[in-house]
């Protein structure tokens, strides 16, 4: 069985993956020892004396996607091991300076650096991590990977970045405004979420030996599974069960947060209006069924539903070109669908 | 003579670093129209409504630093034309995040740009011109460069890049400090100015051509010339002469800046103290005399001018290392002169 597989594959890459990004955040030199401390303190390996820790850190699911997508092509997953680290050790800076951007002051229940740093020197830190992400993509010739290879993949690795920077930079600026319409939030998430995991899938392949087609189809593999994550995420902000997602019911309205379904809401000709006007006031629990009722209305739910069943249907086709007619027996795909059937 | 070569060489490449600048800064996307315009904002190219312009811009020292080495190598510089494009986005990325953490609102008699966009949306722009800094880099293939010798050059780009945070780091933590030693400033300045200006030469000459020893010497020739060029720039802070400088006398003694001479005084076993005494004090014009008499007891003055002989002769004996024995004549080493011995 696929799961049972993957289980044994994530407990021994894991680590293996952790190491690799160790390697790029420490320091011999003393003088700098607090600007590396800061960037391990980010990834829960340190506490706010910089003393070692073990806090719970992310899934590291983009790292896991792309050893399992050059196995999955016949490579050794040990020879995208930096890849691996380098993609999570970008998306890990692109975190830090989305706390600072978000003025959020807690993850994983521990302040964000820059709350204990100051925002300065988390810029800082945050831009060192940026340079270790590339640090650990150039190792990739350490792994017997040819030099043109490494480029290929450093080519893919770049794009990603700027469409990073393309997807929060239109996130922010949607807060401003509120004409945002279904299509531009759907370009936006396709930068802020899912042009990473399409990236960790295609330089995997790539790294196994996939054709630039099949490259190609693993990344758009990735960003379909990444776009129906998050609007499965959108559905779960607003009607999922608090008790699982361990945020209060219709949590993604009572923040306001312009998600999938709230958009299509506002955008509707009839109750548009409605919901608008009920968001611009002063918005509390007393409101949220009255909120709930207009998105009903609006078809909200089914709409976004079937959106996650579009980005499915076209990742399963993708993942077939890219991985060939036993994809769906993959681990690859078995990840996929875990993150795609949570319900928190 | 170089110096007459030397600007009939700046007059033809100059133009080229900024065409192959442009092209990373320009996007065909509306959605994301004002996340490049940021950039070019800051490039000088555009104004606030991102309508173009062609405001003054830097000196362009690094580009022109990397095209020369290559050229010193017996290299095309056009060869070289993605790499110091790359370097001078680079610097340009540092100096949209540092004018953030240093809360400086102007440049170039100008707003910055998070004066006129925020800090959260210049973060973010910021990031992107690091990211197209890469991008650049890895244009060295178009221009005929093979694939290792890309990935030298992305190697020395990318420990260049921690590095500049390394620096930065540094002299973010020393404004919390008063026990800041000379040495500690030294190893700062290598950090944030030296190493970039290093890596210019030493990528330039690998790209022409230099073994590994004579890329390590042009990095020397680099770093040497970067810190001379940091510790006259210090002096020039204190006894420049304002006609020429635009700055007050004194101007870093009223700013309590951290410089050298500063730090040489602040550290005196007989005069640091009343030096510091003093600057804690409301400082102001008046007790300017004062203060340059205590630089003056510690000689002060004297110091930082052996400190650039010293740099000075460490960098001309690299130079020949990196270039051989006519490299006194080269453009390389009078656009290295004319820099140190500038007067504003």
């Amino acid at each position: 069985m696929a799961t049972t597989e993957l289980s044994t594959f994530l407990g021994r890459w894991l680590p293996r993956v952790e190491s690799a990004m160790r390697e790029h955040l420490q320091t011999e030199e003393q003088a700098v020892a607090q600007h590396y401390g800061m960037m391990r303190y980010h990834m829960g390996w340190a506490d706010e004396n910089l003393t070692p820790q073990n806090y719970p850190a992310g899934k590291r699911l983009r790292p896991m996607l792309c050893l399992l997508a050059c196995a999955a092509k016949g490579g050794d997953p040990a020879a995208a091991l930096p890849a691996a680290a380098a993609i999570e050790l970008l998306h890990n800076f692109s975190l830090i300076h989305d706390d600072i951007e978000d003025g959020d002051e807690t993850r994983r229940h521990r302040p964000t650096a820059w709350k204990v740093w100051g925002i300065p020197q988390t810029i800082n830190a945050g831009d060192a991590m940026f340079a270790t992400a590339y640090a650990a993509m150039q190792r990739l010739a350490r792994r017997g990977i040819s030099a043109p290879m490494t480029l290929d993949a450093l080519q893919r690795f770049t794009a990603t970045c700027l469409a990073l920077t393309e997807g929060q930079h239109l996130d922010m600026s949607f807060e401003e405004r509120n004409d945002v319409a279904v299509t531009e939030y759907l370009r936006m998430i396709r930068g802020k979420t899912a042009a990473l995991i399409g990236a960790s899938v295609a330089i995997g392949a790539l790294l196994g030996g996939a054709s630039p087609e099949e490259q190609d189809a693993a990344e758009q593999f990735g960003i379909a599974s990444g776009m129906a994550f998050q609007i499965q995420d959108d559905i779960l902000g607003i009607w999922g069960d608090p008790a699982i997602t361990g945020k209060a019911a219709g949590n993604d309205l009572l923040r306001r947060k312009k998600s999938l379904p709230i958009l299509h809401t506002i955008n509707h000709e009839v109750v548009g209006i409605e919901l608008m006007t009920l968001l611009h006031r002063d918005f509390g629990v007393e409101e949220l069924p009255a909120a709930l009722t207009l998105l009903e209305r609006a078809g909200a739910r089914a709409y976004a539903e079937e959106q996650v069943r579009y980005y499915h249907r076209q990742s399963s086709d993708a993942l077939l070109t890219a991985f060939g007619p036993q994809a769906k027996e993959s681990m690859i795909w078995a990840l996929a669908e875990s993150l795609l059937y949570r319900q928190s």
